[in-house]
């Protein structure tokens, strides 16, 4: 039942919690299963079914934590047993990207892999796909692309890259080469790189030869690289969890932007394809509000099961996982977010202070409501 | 056991469901049968308790809805059987009034009828005993007395009472005849009365003899007096329920004010002794904010039976009756209300506003959360 394109195989971390979705997102039902947006199906679902025209459902790994692995096989029934790999604990994203990669080489080492985050939105189909495969002719010359967001407002929230010169490859009619990459600017920049329509967003996807990948990280992270290939040697065989047990714990936590794009880029060794599609992170539910209203944050947006929601001159984004009424009385952009456990009022300029309310939560010890 | 004030009863009526507090209050737990200031007693006990000591517990009456008759007798455990007056339906507060006062004068007809809701706040004991004291020996006179509050902001949720020339009656030094009598004003007239320390609030709190008061209410309502004394006349006689069942449905829905007090107001038969205590009617929830928070609303103000509130870069007032983890995250101003089946998000400004909500539910059938 393979098809898709032939060397492409896609990686799927499915790791954050997503803890500024807190108390939608939980330890043990993060982000990435949950069916955010009213689709029907799972954030992890979406991005298997966005990807299988692409791949085939052969081809696409998702490595998460241990303790997800059911969930991701009942979200994903159709998944290779082998291309579930599970984290001993969580390390980032060079770590669970580069050793996929590493793996994946073993097993067939012309092998182009492209990473994809469990938990974004992405809609367009035909746009996406058009990306990816660019991406992909690009990255059978040796680069590592990515694929760039337009901008459509001057967030301060994703990392930025700003487009080079074109390449000239076939395939790949809009590919052009990284001038530079950037971490989350503040807002003076971001508005700057708003007005420049050379800045992209990073929206986190890399799209390379898995030896290429490898070797920018070998490059920059010798330590990290051998101790990736030291468990990818026996990740296949019978010593894979007596080297995971030694090796893991000294894993550097280190995200694939800084372990590899970032230098790659200085190097002009990172490409960009520009992604002529909508992408949402649903990073907090300011994100999400907007997404799921179609920016229309005038009125009130309500995502629930029943319509037992009762506003009155308000304006704001309810979402409720309980079966009580919810009554919301002469306010503006206020957020609730109504569970059987746990409740969250905030407003969409506030959503990213979520988070710390999940590390207080923790500190208090109540990891029952995390 | 009798104490107090020989020839003095007071009159409860305990009728409102006080639907600005909903969720908390409902029509099978209205507000004053709620301990919402956290003093470990419902408003009823403290209105009980807090006239004791001018009746003893022979001479306090509570007039109320007949499904709250279980609930009352739970929270006064001393009241006297023939003290506890049944309403067939509600009619406002001239007919519960006047009827108690109406059977009150036929068990004995030189008594002084005192009205106090069920459901205010009173603080400093001593000033209330001494005003109410002041206001029997003015109502012995032939007044009927009420105890007018200093207004404490320019309030347009209360009537206002204006002060007139001095009353010159033993054991009364603060007494005065009131020269009007006035419904809830506009903003603009509310500010010129509370710069002017001669108006005072209407707390709804009448004394009189029960002969004056049905004097009077004979002469501005002499349809609801007949009515009244009709069903007073066979009130402790076999005939009790055949009468009310035939007259009460046609009983008029009037407040005593306009039948009873703004007339007198006019005759010169108004009296009125300032009250020198604290006094809330906790008619909404930026009311109950205020008074549980001493007026401190720059904090959080938490009323809840756990310390499961968590506030980030807030102020405003949470009020829990469930164990649920609740979250206000970068919100100024914002109350909470959390019950098991029915969740209000509003603020102080329109926290009024919360009435419409209850008439909306009612309209939409969801009486079961009401």
């Amino acid at each position: 039942m393979s098809s898709g394109i032939d060397d492409f195989f896609a990686v799927i971390p499915a790791g954050g919690v997503g803890s500024r979705l807190w108390p939608l997102s939980r330890a043990d039902a993060p982000k990435f299963l949950h069916d955010l947006t009213g689709s029907g199906v799972s954030l992890l679902r979406s991005t298997w079914d966005r990807l299988l025209p692409l791949t085939g459902e052969d081809r696409i790994a998702v490595i998460t934590g241990a303790s997800h692995g059911d969930a991701v096989a009942k979200n994903l029934p159709d998944i290779r047993c082998e291309n579930v790999f599970h984290e001993q604990d969580p390390r980032e994203s060079a770590v669970a990207i580069c050793l996929v990669a590493a793996v994946l080489m073993r097993r067939n080492p012309d092998v182009v892999i492209g990473s994809f985050a469990a938990d974004h939105v992405i809609t367009r189909q035909r746009a996406f796909e058009f990306a990816v495969r660019q991406a992909v002719a690009v990255a059978r010359e040796g680069y590592i692309c990515t694929i760039g967001i337009q901008p459509t407002e001057p967030s301060v929230g994703f990392g930025y890259i700003r487009t080079g010169a074109e390449l000239v490859i076939d395939d790949a009619p809009t590919a052009a080469v990284v001038e530079r990459f950037v971490e989350k600017p503040d807002l003076e920049t971001a508005r700057r790189y708003f007005a420049d329509r050379s800045f992209l967003w990073n929206a986190g996807m890399f799209i390379s030869r898995a030896d290429v990948l490898l070797d920018e990280l070998a490059r920059h992270e010798p330590e990290l690289h051998a101790q990736i290939d030291e468990i990818a040697a026996a990740w296949d065989g019978p010593e894979r969890d007596a080297v995971v047990d030694r090796v893991w714990p000294h894993l550097k936590k280190i995200a694939i932007d800084y372990a590899v794009a970032e230098p790659a880029a200085e190097n002009g060794r990172l490409a960009v394809v520009p992604g002529q599609f909508d992408w949402d992170d649903v990073g907090d539910f300011a994100s999400l509000w907007n997404l799921v209203s179609n920016g229309r944050r005038q009125e009130m947006t309500i995502l629930a099961e029943e319509d037992h929601v009762l506003d009155a001159d308000s304006n704001g984004f309810v979402v409720s996982q309980t079966d009580r009424v919810i009554a919301v009385v002469g306010l503006d952009d206020v957020i609730v977010v109504d569970t059987d456990d746990a409740l969250l009022v905030t407003n969409s300029e506030h959503a990213q202070l979520v988070k710390n309310v999940v590390s207080s939560l923790h500190q208090q010890g109540r990891d029952g409501v995390l």
